[in-house]
């Protein structure tokens, strides 16, 4: 029997992960099954099941890795001294988001968006579901906690800011761009960057002029 | 024939919107049946469809109505003289909705949040309810950007400001605040408030101190 190597279980499991991630960025998760997503992959039954057992996990993994992503982007920025500035920071995350998964639709679209927003749909619906997001959620709010704590050692922000509440901010601010970009297109990172520049700006003209 | 008033009309217009309403954000837009919206309204088929002629045209009214009051809400903001800086007036425009909108779920949750990425996936779907959505984000869209505008005309921003920029800016932070509601709860109008309080004051410590 030939050995297969760690390479190759991880490739086939990318690959079958990136097709089921398409298949419910197109359709949504209810509307897409097992049958479709080994169309998708081009793989038998027994070579998908060996990695999941049908769409739930799919989905889980799909939701764990791209958190994971964004954690780590956070977690490299809170290291940098000085850190960058949200408006700085936030289009960066989004570009490497881009470049993690650089599956687009057939109409070209990037994947992503659409992806986030099917998955808050089926989360209302599924308490597995929920509890994979939640504890992403969760992690990445830690990661961004950490993000405005080096803000205030670098001297960014007053001491006594609620780094929750700005934490929270920030990942409603990606949310409701995933949200743009899935519903109405033409928004870019470098839109989200100078809206944030301009909202940093309110009430310092005096500076800024 | 009793002559029927058109406050009874609008009444009963009200009654089937917010039982719609109350439907699609319960458990989604495909999975209600019209039987759904006349048995949570406890209205005869006849007396409903003498208002809407189906699930579609329910939606579209929901929709139109949440983002009308939305705009109102901006468009008196951009007369105020100061406008009220993002940090207040999001927040304030959050509570307000939800008193235009009392309607909770049966679990007590407030109805809107999940209401809004009901509609969000169903926009994917429906070129139609695309159409009308897009329409009410490109009038909220304006309506911000008349925000912007006053605050520049105030001094409170540069006048090279890209208006249309922290518009969609501040669009995105309304539609990540009702995702993390939706999908997590516990996070109030309050805590984007601070948020947003401590992202405005980010590299200007020295005055905040």
């Amino acid at each position: 029997m030939a050995r297969v190597t760690q390479e190759h279980l991880d490739a086939r499991r990318r690959q079958i992960l990136d097709g089921a991630a398409s298949c419910f960025a197109r359709n949504g998760f209810h509307a897409t099954s097992m049958q479709d997503v080994l169309k998708e992959v081009d793989l038998s039954a027994g070579a998908v099941y060996r990695y999941f057992s049908g769409k739930e996990e799919l989905i889980a993994a799909v939701v764990t890795e791209v958190l994971d992503t964004v954690r780590g982007i956070l977690e490299r920025a809170a290291r940098e001294s000085p850190p960058p500035t949200p408006d700085v920071l936030i289009p960066r995350a989004l570009a490497r988001l881009r470049e993690q998964r650089p599956a687009a639709l057939d109409d070209g679209t990037w994947m992503f968006p659409r992806l986030m927003i099917q998955v808050w749909t089926e989360t209302t619906r599924s308490p597995e579901l929920a509890a994979v997001l939640g504890e992403g959620y969760r992690k990445v709010r830690t990661a961004w906690g950490e993000v405005v704590e080096s803000y205030r050692d670098a001297g960014l922000l007053p001491a006594d800011t609620d780094a929750d509440a700005m934490a929270r901010t920030m990942i409603a601010l990606v949310q409701g761009y995933a949200a743009q970009m899935a519903l109405f297109g033409g928004i870019s990172e470098q839109t989200l960057g100078d809206g944030l520049r301009a909202l940093m700006s309110v009430g310092r003209t005096a500076r800024g002029a």
